[in-house]
């Protein structure tokens, strides 16, 4: 037991960081192990990749959420859920992503070894293994601990165009669940505030329901609406379409613990981030075809036909609401959830 | 004027990082012209890039250096070179570099335009585009100011095989030049050390004089001395090879004043990290040859051939010094230089 409390209680210090002895260590015993498969070699400066068909895709983010837990996911999966799901709305299958720590002296290590656990699970559940990294280590500063920058690259078969210029008046569009709990989630944990039915984030990876909606359906756009919440990707929508966009407020698929913490909060769940749904653009006649795949999927359950592209000058996002009323739904202006991814 | 001395007051506040209008303006009017290409699109979520021939190699760096700028270099010019000497290394030509800057509260937004200019440049230096990139910012800490993550993609030629497991005794190893300048000029700076010949960092992409080396020799290993030093990736290579390797200390290239300094600074020049130089081990036959190439080209006019390795146990690097004495170098055990990259 005293052992176990000694390990507990090991925090990250300077030389970890130095590229000697300690940081040989601390790769080599607390997080290449975690990571292992064939392509991530252990003290090499790359990965050699097989060949890849068809176009290659490469995104990146750096995560700077705070904190680096939060109910339903923590600071790993998000970095590898995010930059998969970037590369998953331009319709590529991510074929490796590299993982950089940059680490403040303090960090609990037993605190990163459970978030190098989850960066693990979250790439094995994407299908995407982790095939070079970097390490550093930064002094002691506001506590914040820990950043992560994660990029990918994946392959985009030739016959995907996703683009706004192929949306046409009349199209549907699609949410693959209920928005706002990731965002909701981070923030509660930051607030602490507590709530008989816990949120979660939906933090998760977006691949395998994107890909089986663009083998079986026309799909125009797609787009995973992170920050600025699905009014930013409305909002851009029109912008980019000229068109206006008409959605029903009752058809936006939002839980009731969601709307009620977004009340408390004092947030339009519009405007709020989402890390694991995203916006499907899709002609009228895919729209139920693709609507009952969404659903079919487990990350696609609560997916709903949210509203419709028309004709309208000028451009804008309309939303018709509970009562009836018409609401103009704008691009959030500045930061209303820092640091949440 | 008036207007001017604003400009150069202007600093990074939270909102340029809140994903709505400041961060659009910051990106759209100060970083994204800096580093427009074909295949950086403003505002999407990735990069589609050409299909690859050959194998596609990934490698990350995140950049930490302190202070942001110092002479010969900045952390803009550093985390390109870099990325782009890891793939180098390897034996590929970079594709694309994504780009994940973390800013923090308070920077100069001049140094920030100074540092992407440099991201600029050397990126059109080493023939390689920005593809994709992603901002945050975080809350004002202890002034560092900026990090910088890139990931580069790039392809290696079938042909190509560069592994320890290939050297033999009886093979050359070249130094492309002179060493520890990065290192030594990094610290100067943070020390506030004067010299009346300036030091400089030797910071530069090496894909072209490597490719060069590579068509034309027979190429075993090579490697970058970063972190760790010259010191550092012989002491891996007797250890990778189990062969012991004999270096001639007069034949290790080190100006006057990069002695000078590290005396002044009591470090090791051999342990001390460098930016634009590579060991390559090459056959004895072909070392010559090796070292004409080498000379040829800009950054390695002071290239060396500096030792050969000898089946002789236990395996060790063994300097034969000046006096014509023989010492041991060993990989240092922790960080003599924290930050200098």
């Amino acid at each position: 037991m005293a052992e176990h409390k000694t390990d507990r209680d090991e925090r990250i210090i300077m030389a970890h960081g130095g590229g000697g002895e300690m940081t040989r260590r601390l790769l080599t015993e607390r997080i290449l192990p975690k990571l292992a498969n064939p392509l991530l070699s252990a003290l090499d400066d790359g990965a050699v990749l097989p060949p890849m068909a068809g176009r290659v895709c490469m995104t990146t983010d750096a995560y700077v959420v705070q904190p680096l837990e939060f109910p339903g996911g923590d600071i790993g999966r998000l970095a590898v859920c995010g930059t998969v799901n970037d590369l998953a709305v331009m319709g590529a299958v991510p074929k490796g992503l590299s993982l950089a720590l940059v680490i403040e002296e303090g960090l609990s290590i037993a605190l990163l070894e459970r978030i190098i656990d989850s960066v693990a699970s979250s790439a094995a559940e994407a299908g995407v293994p982790i095939v070079t990294g970097d390490t550093k280590v930064v002094q002691r500063q506001s506590g914040d601990g820990l950043t992560i920058t994660t990029a990918g690259i994946g392959t985009l078969a030739d016959e995907i165009t996703i683009r706004p210029e192929q949306i046409a008046a009349g199209d549907a569009v699609i949410v693959t669940g209920r928005i706002a709990e990731h965002g909701l989630a981070v923030m509660s944990a930051r607030e602490g505030l507590a709530f008989e039915t816990e949120l979660l984030s939906d933090v998760a990876p977006l691949t395998e329901l994107l890909q089986s909606l663009l083998a079986e359906v026309e799909v125009r756009f797609l787009r995973d609406p992170t920050r600025g919440g699905l009014a930013g990707v409305l909002a851009d929508l029109t912008e980019q379409t000229a068109l206006t966009l008409e959605v029903q407020e009752p058809d936006v698929p939002l839980s009731a613990i969601a709307r009620h913490t977004a009340d408390l909060l004092g947030l339009d769940p519009l405007t709020v981030a989402n890390e694991g749904k995203c916006v499907a653009v899709v002609p009228a006649a895919d729209a139920e075809r693709a609507l009952k795949l969404c659903r079919g999927h487990p990350l696609g359950r609560h997916a709903a036909v949210i509203g419709r592209f028309v004709a309208a000058s000028p451009p804008l996002v309309e939303l018709i609401t509970h009562a009836g009323g018409r609401r103009i739904v704008q691009r959030p202006y500045g930061e209303e959830l820092p640091r949440i991814c």
